[in-house]
């Protein structure tokens, strides 16, 4: 199964795919969109658009897993995000892929099992078991593989705790 | 000039289009784009992004006029509804029309010449100044047709006090 992982943005998008066969995660590629700052948001959401259905139609994703959004600093800044992972949310429906949300929470507790743990300690787990030689950059592509991390082994998580099962998968 | 107001959202998105001649304003047509509440979100945006693209290309406008965001009070409804702006402005951009956006104050100035006017006295004038029978139904649309009311009063009021050079617009 290959799972794309997005970071949602109006500024920089991260992306992070990994294939998940048999109970093993291997990451395959990642890296971030961007989009010009002196552009109009419109002209941004547009760019985001046609870049994420580009992203789309090379990576042929089975999945899509995306961050839901928490806000509790930023106002302004949280409604430019929502207006980029709006725009995210319908590129990944036109290509028909299936899309999955997980919180922040959700994706530090698949991810190191504890679902309070701090943004280094996500990094760190998800270098370790992508088998990666540094956390990825920027932090965005870094998060995005920590999101598709996470669907890998929650999708995993919900089957029987036994081999054949899993090799049907 | 063909003017489309939009009042944003996810659940309902109010338009209504104007035409602007000569310092005339015509009402040509309105109502609203409405998605069933039991749909995902993600699915609800994509058929909001088909939606506004089919509309764009019925009503053929010249302009899109569209009302910004401010929130002093449901931050999770304001979410919602800043994912369905995006799928808006993302969809003006990709048929290519020009976008303008004004605030709630800025609507009321223009078309009450009070920017702290009441909702109702801002739909009376909007009726009024579009010699209609009703004020129009669902209020989305109503607000819908003050922004696009809205852009044509501004678009009119930056030219000099001069019949003859309005009448090269």
């Amino acid at each position: 199964m290959r799972i794309l992982g997005i970071d949602p943005g109006y500024a920089t998008i991260g992306f992070g795919l990994v294939t998940s066969e048999r109970a093993q995660v291997h990451m395959e590629t990642y890296g971030a969109i961007t989009t010009p700052a002196g552009l109009p948001l419109s002209r941004r959401l547009y760019q985001i658009g046609v870049d994420m259905e580009d992203l789309i139609g090379q990576l042929k994703p089975d999945v899509i897993a995306v961050e839901e959004l928490f806000f509790n600093t930023n106002i302004t800044t949280g409604i430019a995000v929502a207006h980029g992972r709006g725009v995210i949310l319908y590129a990944a429906e036109h290509c028909g892929i299936p899309l999955y949300e997980y919180t922040p929470s959700q994706v530090k507790l698949a991810v190191t099992g504890y679902g309070k743990a701090e943004k280094r300690q996500v990094m760190d787990m998800t270098k370790r078991l992508l088998k990666l030689k540094a956390v990825p950059r920027p932090d965005d592509a870094a998060d995005a593989l920590a999101l598709a991390l996470c669907h890998a082994r929650s999708a995993t998580s919900r089957l029987p705790h036994s081999s054949t099962v899993r090799e049907t998968i």
